[in-house]
């Protein structure tokens, strides 16, 4: 059972049939031929030779399919991993030397370790704290990057950098040594692609294709187009005419072997190894949520992390760099007919096959159609309703988005996703330290207690309601105790004050000192101290402490009884006077 | 009326009479005596030559006069503030050299640029985030490092560093150097100290002493144990048997002068002059509103922030170092009945004019008098029991006291107080993050729902209320998605769910978008989602939204208005069924 948890395999691997088995293979086979483009692009994108991106693809696969619980999830190198790679690991080394090669290794080895262990002690909670506006000013940001980095491959032009500032700078800078032929490949490339994506499925229709048929040439269409390129820079030269090639790549799969161990390295690449880890995560977790929601399956976060963690691993066990869960691909997968992470190791077979077969061949392959690949990849990334509908429903939510929209655009990712993640916790923060409270009365011909300024209430003259909207802890336990003293100070001649507890969900000990510096001033001026509505874990706390012991008024279990217990006492007060007097 | 609230002397200072006058002349003398020995011994403190302490108790004082609103607040060189400086300080320059006295003047110019900028952008809230247990952790630490700090002037030994190991090291390292006449004057100091704190009071009543005499010569006790052993120095010709003395100052005031500005020493003294300022202003801040609630009156935090930051700047202009409120001395001006800030400045010239008659003579001091001093004034610091006290509330507010007080002695003010801050917001955002959720049912006889598990209460069948304690955000909204799906699987045969919002104080963008998967998801299973008892500010923000627009249930003012009408809706939908089936 417990390592059934921790072994997926070993539940669906018991039910596997020769009907899952096919379903796996077909879907295995679309994949394949969807990721050899995909992963030879994102590769060069993280600054990596292409082939580094098909090693990424396979042992990764396996991994996930023995350590991972979604039957749909479909791992391998994503755009927004490959650009943060690029800026990890472009800060300690040059681009196609061998420590750079060797620090994105190490990168996709620490993700691995930090996610597994994050999966080990349960801290799948962490990545909530990546909000959702966050992440999605951080994706189109990305996004927005991405495709400014591939104008440089689709010009023939060097560009540098990974935020916008210098991209674009270096850009303009370079304009002048555009290579017409590499653009003309790019163009090219570039409207075959689009033309593939939206208009080939119909055209195939026209013609008569079955649908079935039609979806699959669709989706080998960037495989398609490769072939194509390749086969202009063998006729025309390419090569020799200043179009940047691929050039020649190692023949084979890479040996396995574990990164080289360097502190300093490390060191350097703990915290965007972090960074890229909970961002993966996030990514992938929400596809496999959203294709598991579609078949009433349930996905264990904390199990993923370590599917995710595994896949890492691996990917830096057989030369890869990190590697997390994609969007397009995982759905790609689901409609394939994937039925188990089986889908997985296929695919990884089918990539390997593909790179034994591939490799010699990639040589002549412009890197111009490798760009027009991400390009048209990422655009679906960018999605800037985001900012109106944030702005529609909260500024501080706003906030959010274009913080991280414009720290990642400007600052760079990891900077800038930080920052955004900052930003939102301080907004939380800084509103839980000015609560909303609001003065109550009674809903007419109700138990229900609301909002003065409101709702048409009726009060009891001398009681003063008060119910604050936060839980009371440090940030606000000095507001709290200003709020209720200038209250009081505004209406005299109160008796009492109950303070509705409805909305507090936590009293730390500031909060408590807060409430005894409250009673004590309220008893110096003779006025009660109530509380209603206190939760069962609060009221579990505060037993036992002085402040209870010592209260003036009393808990009671609703306002309402608050309200009727104060009136009674009063009314029983008022008929003992006189003969209290009279004796 | 807006210049008054930025110059209260403006308006305290127009009902100046003889009568207020007389008052603060007295406890202006009565604060003045005690002032002199505090401040030559905490200069030593912070590592800087004891007159400096003196400087910082004359134009701090009028600045405060001036812009403070606290009747009663002393300011002027306080223990913590002074090891804070060290701290920050001895990180740049070495004790005893220019730069160090010059760092440590613009030490407190940038933290008075620092607290009159938070005053005037209305930032006092930030102080909050210091909670009690971490100020009290944060003290004690500080308490216990400073009274060790000063074992080396009593043993006339040399100790190095501002946190527990470097200064136990440097303790054993030096022990065989003691000066067994330093000892002797150290010892004879703290016991005179601690005699005339304990008993002196009871022995001159003893002797007839009015009560009132007494008072003062027990305040004037450490100026007479100064100057006892300052004649002993002389007669015992101390100097020349290796006692430490504090040797020629410099005689009269500084000039006054702006600090020389360094980016390079002001980029180091920024985080320190930030930690020092919101430290000094939480300490500050809490004395003045303690004594103020004991005569009625109002504090305003964000003028006191403009107060002490006019203090500090005050401080670096006249050639001291930072300064903030003084318990101890606070409460003293106050039981002396300072009646205005005109305390203060009347003791500004008080303290003016011992510096001018004292600095000649101050060349004969003992700096173990001094040590004594400090260990007497710090040990009321030092509060353990907070420990227990957290202990017994709450295991969170435990580990924040234990956190910072291990944090402060281990590793140094800055990082002690830091880690603690830290751990609070964490704790904070992780209970925030998995908040507390009970199903409910109705108590009997009433209009009230609570906790199935905590009450006897009445649920109605098919029918699910859910109440989560807390709000909705991006760090608890996938907590909420899988706690109300979990709920709806175990609970087969469910027509409506009620999520009772009473304790949900805010809703956001990513709770939103959960809310919306969670309504999608139950609608998918043909349940009816509604929400009770929705705050008007999270109404405010929910309307408009598609979310509301296309809710399957309803929104209800009370959840008890809630249970009515879905019960309503059966009764009529069963009523109509047959009718329906019979056409």
């Amino acid at each position: 059972m417990h390592l059934k948890s921790y072994f997926p395999i070993l539940d669906w691997g018991r039910r596997y049939n020769r009907q899952t088995l096919t379903s796996d293979l077909v879907a295995a086979i679309i994949v394949t031929i969807m990721l050899i483009p995909q992963s030879l692009a994102y590769a060069l994108l993280a600054g990596l030779p292409p082939e580094v991106g098909l090693y990424a693809s396979v042992l990764p696969l396996v991994a996930y399919a023995i350590f991972g619980t979604s039957s749909a999830l479909a791992v391998g190198p994503v755009a927004v991993a490959s650009l943060m790679t690029a800026a990890a690991v472009g800060r300690i080394a040059a681009e196609g030397t061998v420590d750079y090669a060797s620090a994105a290794i190490m990168l996709a080895f620490l993700s691995g370790i930090m996610l597994a262990l994050m999966g080990l002690l349960r801290l799948g909670f962490v990545a909530n704290f990546l909000s959702h506006p966050v992440i999605s000013g951080f994706i189109t940001a990305s996004g927005i990057i991405i495709a400014t980095s591939q104008i440089g491959g689709l010009l023939g032009i060097k560009t540098e950098g990974h935020a916008m500032p210098d991209l674009i700078m270096s850009i303009i800078a370079n304009i002048g040594q555009v290579n017409w032929y590499t653009l003309a490949i790019g163009a090219l490339a570039l409207a075959l692609l689009l033309w593939i994506r939206l208009d080939l499925k119909n055209w195939l229709a026209r013609f008569g294709v079955p649908k079935g048929v039609a979806t699959i040439v669709v989706r080998a269409g960037p495989v398609l187009v490769v072939f194509l390129t390749m086969a202009l820079s063998v006729f025309l030269d390419l090569g020799a005419r200043g179009v940047a090639l691929v050039g020649d790549v190692p023949q084979g799969l890479p040996m396995l072997s574990l990164p080289a161990f360097d502190i300093a390295v490390i060191q350097q690449l703990a915290m965007p190894a972090l960074i890229i880890s909970i961002v993966g995560f996030v990514e992938s977790i929400s596809v496999a949520q959203t294709l598991a929601a579609k078949r009433r399956e349930r996905i264990s976060p904390n199990q993923e992390l370590i599917g995710l963690g595994a896949s890492n691993i691996a990917a830096a066990i057989g030369g890869g760099y990190p590697v997390t869960g994609g969007f397009a691909r995982s759905v790609v997968n689901f409609d394939a007919g994937a039925a188990t992470p089986a889908a997985g190791a296929f695919t990884a077979i089918g990539i390997a096959g593909a790179t034994l077969l591939l490799t010699p061949f990639l040589a002549i392959l412009p890197k111009a159609t490798l760009a027009a690949t991400i390009v048209l990849a990422v655009l679906t990334l960018v999605d800037f309703s985001i900012l109106k509908r944030a702005w529609d429903y909260s500024k501080a939510d706003f906030a959010a988005v274009a913080i991280t929209l414009l720290g990642t655009l400007l600052l760079g990712v990891e900077v800038g996703i930080s920052l955004g993640v900052g930003a939102s916790i301080l907004v939380f923060l800084y509103r839980s330290s000015q609560p909303h409270a609001a003065i109550v009365g009674q809903v007419p011909g109700t138990e229900h207690y609301r909002n003065v300024k409101r709702h048409q209430v009726d009060t009891m003259p001398g009681v003063l309601s008060i119910r604050v909207d936060e839980s009371l802890y440090f940030a606000n336990a000095r507001y709290l105790e200003d709020l209720v003293i200038n209250q009081v100070a505004a209406n005299p001649g109160l008796t009492d004050v109950v303070l509705m507890c409805s909305a507090v969900n936590a009293i730390d000990m500031s909060a408590l000192e807060s409430l005894e510096a409250i009673h004590h001033r309220l008893a110096d001026l003779g006025v009660r101290l109530h509380l209603s509505e206190v939760k069962g874990p609060v009221m579990d706390r505060l037993a036992g402490t002085e402040f209870l012991d010592h209260l003036s008024g009393q808990v009671h279990l609703s306002h309402h009884q608050a309200m009727l217990a104060i009136a009674d006492v009063r009314l029983r007060t008022t008929e003992l006077r006189p003969e209290q007097t009279g004796t």
